[in-house]
């Protein structure tokens, strides 16, 4: 639902906060897959933080206070050591679900270096990539 | 829940994200009663806003990412023009409930004045005021 | 500068972040041309706004709490009825500059329809379109 | 300056964001004393940190959109493992200055204890304390 404070002099949900929406669906993807990233619960986390190279979005209809926005996550591609995720929200409009926005993140899959102790990024450990699979392409390619 | 932009680079979530957090509670409110902030739902709003006059919290413990937070709104003061709301913050610790946070927000009942098209401070219509209860003192006087 | 409230608990700036910092450089720009967003200051604002269609950022370095970040506004496209602009975030590093990250804003020029109340997309107004030019192409292509 | 970001549906800036200004106003106060909240600047953090334990706001007048605020910091008491700043809000109305909100943060110094790794309420330390110095009680008592 949108909340008061993410909308903007407009009316309307601020456009960074599609952002934070994409993300917190991203996260409870991760959850749904049994893990977080957060990689201090060592029980759930696997060592590897997603951190974003990419993200964008696109807006077609405005989403407003008290409304709810049902939104549906994609994974597009796997790489080595990338995640690309689509996200399509939906609101319904009297009787009809209708399209409000289509966001994409590029998330890179890092881990802590032992001997720098810096984050780099590394190829996706089989645990996790065994559990993500590409989307069928008919409900990636609609209007895109 | 604690989403991971609700957090801060001290890993928790931070001390503003409170009184988002207090207002979505105080706007569920509303739509428990049937009404909205919403001055355009014409069905729902009565005509009225609720701006704030007064905003406090109190922090007790960390809220972090990903835990579950249950908030409480008790109404705590009725005045001819305003409401004060009290806002008691809780997480499960193990298998203990316990408080993190305590707040309280002061409304004041506003609508536009037909003369200069301005919004000012009105007496809360009796159909509001009709659904509105103090909280019982013992809920109120604890720790407060 | 990054403040403390755009930290995430990963230690750098939000993502999301990006965004809203593109649009207060953009808004920025337009106060250079002496314009405002704000449909009611009258004097400024010409009678449009600008709703975003598109926003997309690549992320190329984090950037830290207290960083200084320095955000170049280019305007990459002029079309009848839209802009797209072109953000480099930079900063210090040492004594090199580099970029952070890389963004782009597509918006769209709408009025309110005299008949339906409704804001619609309009034709840039010429006094806008005046003051606008497309940047370089040399400092547009840059890896881009 | 008020950005569109920090607006909310109402045309004016949200409540919340009082409280982000607030803390980048502190922030900037710890800057001018040569500190950082940044426990990883060893240089200039001193090696503690300021968790909030209090945060409260009055609104008096909105903020809108593009304008200026001028926030000024009082110390209004220092304790010894705590301090609490004032905050004072005003903007040009005009050719007169007025004041918009005012504003209180208590914070309380920690350290990292060694033994446990967490974060626990330290004395302050003489480096600091040396620098803070409470505001004169005739520019805490107005209005107050």
């Amino acid at each position: 639902m949108v909340e008061f404070s993410d909308t903007d002099m407009a009316g309307i949900m601020h456009f960074s906060r599609f952002f934070t929406f994409m993300e917190a669906t991203e996260h409870a993807f991760y959850r749904s897959l049994g893990m977080s990233v957060d990689m201090e619960k060592t029980d759930k986390s696997l060592g590897v933080g997603w951190p974003r190279v990419k993200a964008e979005c696109e807006y077609k209809r405005p989403l407003r206070f008290e409304e709810t926005v049902e939104i549906h996550l994609l994974v597009r591609e796997i790489r080595n050591r990338s995640v690309s995720y689509q996200f399509i929200f939906s609101k319904l409009d009297g009787s009809q679900t209708v399209e409000v926005a289509r966001g994409r993140l590029t998330v890179v899959c890092v881990a802590k270096d032992k001997e720098t102790n810096q984050m780099k990024a590394v190829v996706i450990p089989p645990d996790i990539r065994g559990k993500l699979e590409v989307a069928p392409p008919e409900l990636l390619t609609n209007e895109d």
